[in-house]
């Protein structure tokens, strides 16, 4: 717990009590944007709306744009075109769009219409690319040189510059027609002789990204090649962007946090400070999906209605199947979803992962069986029950590790997201598969 | 899926059945280093084994760190002292560093004492620090500048250098004495008149990052803060090393994985194509642990057995109370547990947070008792099961979220890895909720 956040948010309390903002104003206008927008999200939303009312205009651009995308909108809702436009001008392009593609289509034309021609220009030019591709991610502004000039020409071109863009070590080679021919990287002219050519010591070696790569495959290229920053170019490969890793870092972390709320069956915009009106209805969502397999469970269970009637015990001890095969198969579709998103599952190797999964299921299947089989044989004094438990957590840890293996691939390969739907999918064939086999083999023998 | 990856894994199948494995070695070294990597992670334990032997000895080293740990781990049991250091050679302390960290205490001093006397001297110092901390995660090779030089001395500084370390966007300006005084960006170098000092344009508003800060609290400054490399510095203010970007990325990616894997009872280690030798058992582990929790809740139901017998209807519906209870509680505990990965949650908004879950889960268990009740009075005809089930899963889905928010606090405080425990210890307590108040709730009804 940091004990700066507690007094900005305890102090706040007080001035509201009290009547007088002015000395919460000062405080937080002393931070910086990101920590600025760290205080707007932990902050219960009540407060928040204060929060957000006392910041500086003159930075309350760059605090809405570190702003998660729920937060974000709830503070958009609130501003008209013109004021959408004043607040994000001075922004770079790519979190201008970035905001924008958090309104409804309908006012963007009215922001755009409330922007400098230019700036309107160079947004609309991001605009055209989807949110999840490399031309969603890359910013415009770009410093571009010519092959033939040397070093210290290139020096002397760079000093006329107030500042270059944030995140810059390279420069960017391309030919009178904007062809991208190879990056300048800041620390290779440093050490170069000012009167070497660009063209001998620029990097020709340099994949340039395609405007329409997705953005996941974007963040596993910087970190497989610890890149700063990447051109980005469009069919007829010439250069329309850069991305920065400023904002692969953010593909990343949405990335992971997706697999991580999605396998809970929480959207990505789920925030931990989302007010109450926002939050319960997308939980009753899921938690409506989920009551309608556990009935389709509890459906198999009535199957067996005469043989739960006759021996109790059963009742007893069905929910540990069922729980057994639901943790081991969530072990299995948590390696997998985690495998697939790292881009490591391949057709060739798959056929290993699932013999894998198999035997790991088979193999723990047997022993917690054996013990299982132990502990109820003591427990109920009934050698029947004891085998037939036992039978069943084998069935299900094998079954657990085939679904858990076999879902997430033939979710994707239904264009279904694995993270969301496997886990709940998961739980049915666990506990259908956990309550027929043990009820039914029970069936069978006290019958 | 990927095609060339397809073809390797498939040429090295049959290069292995023809006898002749070099034209597998002559694709596979043409690869960078983390592309080789890859192939490494996605094959199968014995064809990796295989792969791993014919990578070219120069770039092994390379490869080796950019492997998982678990991996690493497997080869470097294969060596000895000398074989690591002379592997490592040439690689950045923090990566040799990050390797020795793998190896158990006794064959570290085996392999310092097989490095040359620079990389020794280098090596232990970084060896010192805790892996977990800016110092565990810090390269030792910084250019350094004083402040009372020019501009142009840098740049033909500079330029006595082959080339400067990799990802380098700043200089470091310190005292006589080594005492971190500022930075100097290459980009500000780059824009500023050769004439002005280094004083003049160097950054003195960086925080400089202690040696012992945790390399979580790393990665956040690094993310909000937007760097792409920072200084660290010792109790002294002296400038002992610096961070980059790339590495603070695998901190990022690590601690996202951390709470996917935990949260599923998974190690951080655990590997999609780890051998089933080194599965097996760990997933054992947690099913087993699990077993027991799972026999916690059966005793709970046993408590009813009388009930049971008499209705067995209870028998049926059971598992949806408890069903619902887990779905609502892990999607309470997911968002708590983000929030605190995120160091959003404080004590002065605790309290809200508890407020909103509590409350969404009222709101929610109040929509789903009446729902539930509605199906079970067509379901069983019976108004007495349906009022129990009802309040059952109102009561089930606010001590859920009652729940799901303390116990990753209280967790933490205990120093228990919130994501690790608190979803096996969420399932029981929201398991033994909803069978005793649905089954207690029908003894007194049915009694």
């Amino acid at each position: 717990m940091n004990n700066n956040d507690n007094s900005l948010l305890a102090k706040l309390g007080s001035a509201i009590d009290s009547g007088t903002l002015n000395p919460v104003r000062h405080i937080l206008n002393n931070l910086s944007p990101p920590d600025i927008a760290h205080q707007l999200e932990t902050a219960p939303p009540h407060l928040r709306n204060i929060l957000w009312e006392i910041v500086d205009p003159e930075i309350s651009g760059e605090v809405l744009q570190e702003l998660s995308d729920d937060i974000q909108l709830e503070f958009l809702n609130q501003m008209d075109g013109a004021e959408v436009a004043s607040i994000t001008e001075g922004l770079d392009v790519d979190d201008i769009v970035d905001i924008l593609q958090q309104l409804p289509d309908r006012v963007i034309p009215e922001v755009l219409k409330a922007m400098s021609v230019q700036d309107r220009l160079r947004v609309e030019s991001v605009l055209t690319y989807s949110e999840d591709t490399a031309g969603g991610l890359m910013d415009t502004e770009v410093i571009t040189v010519r092959p033939d000039i040397t070093v210290d020409v290139v020096l002397r071109y760079l000093r006329r510059f107030e500042e270059l863009p944030d995140i810059t070590d390279n420069l960017f080679v391309v030919s009178r027609n904007d062809t991208f021919l190879g990056t300048l990287p800041l620390s290779k002219m440093l050490t170069s002789s000012p009167n070497t050519s660009v063209r001998e010591v620029m990097n020709t070696e340099v994949e340039a990204i395609h405007v329409n790569l997705t953005d996941s495959d974007v963040a596993q290229l910087f970190q497989r090649q610890d890149l700063v920053s990447a051109p980005v170019v469009d069919d007829q490969h010439h250069l329309v962007g850069r991305i920065t890793i400023d904002d692969v870092v953010d593909v990343i972390v949405e990335d992971a946090d997706h697999s991580l709320l999605a396998m809970a069956g929480l959207s990505d915009t789920e925030d931990t400070f989302s007010s109450i009106s926002r939050t319960a209805p997308r939980r009753a969502l899921w938690l409506g999906l989920n009551l309608l397999t556990a009935i389709l469970a509890s459906s198999a269970i009535s199957l067996f209605e005469a043989t739960l009637e006759k021996v109790v015990a059963l009742a007893i001890l069905m929910p540990i199947v069922a729980s057994m095969g639901g943790v081991a198969g969530s072990q299995t579709l948590t390696v997998v979803i985690r495998g697939m998103a790292l881009g490591q599952i391949e057709r060739d190797n798959f056929k290993w992962l699932l013999s894998k999964e198999f035997t790991v299921g088979a193999l723990n299947g047997m022993l917690w069986a054996i013990v299982m089989g132990a502990i109820v044989s003591v427990w109920f004094d009934d050698w029947t029950i004891a085998l037939v438990i036992a039978a069943a957590m084998a069935i299900n840890l094998v079954a657990a590790a085939v679904a858990g293996t076999l879902l997430p691939i033939m979710l994707r390969s239904l264009k279904i997201d694995p993270a969301l739907a496997g886990s709940v999918i998961l739980t049915t064939v666990t506990d259908i598969v956990g309550f027929v086999s043990f009820l039914g083999l029970a069936t069978v023998f006290y019958s």
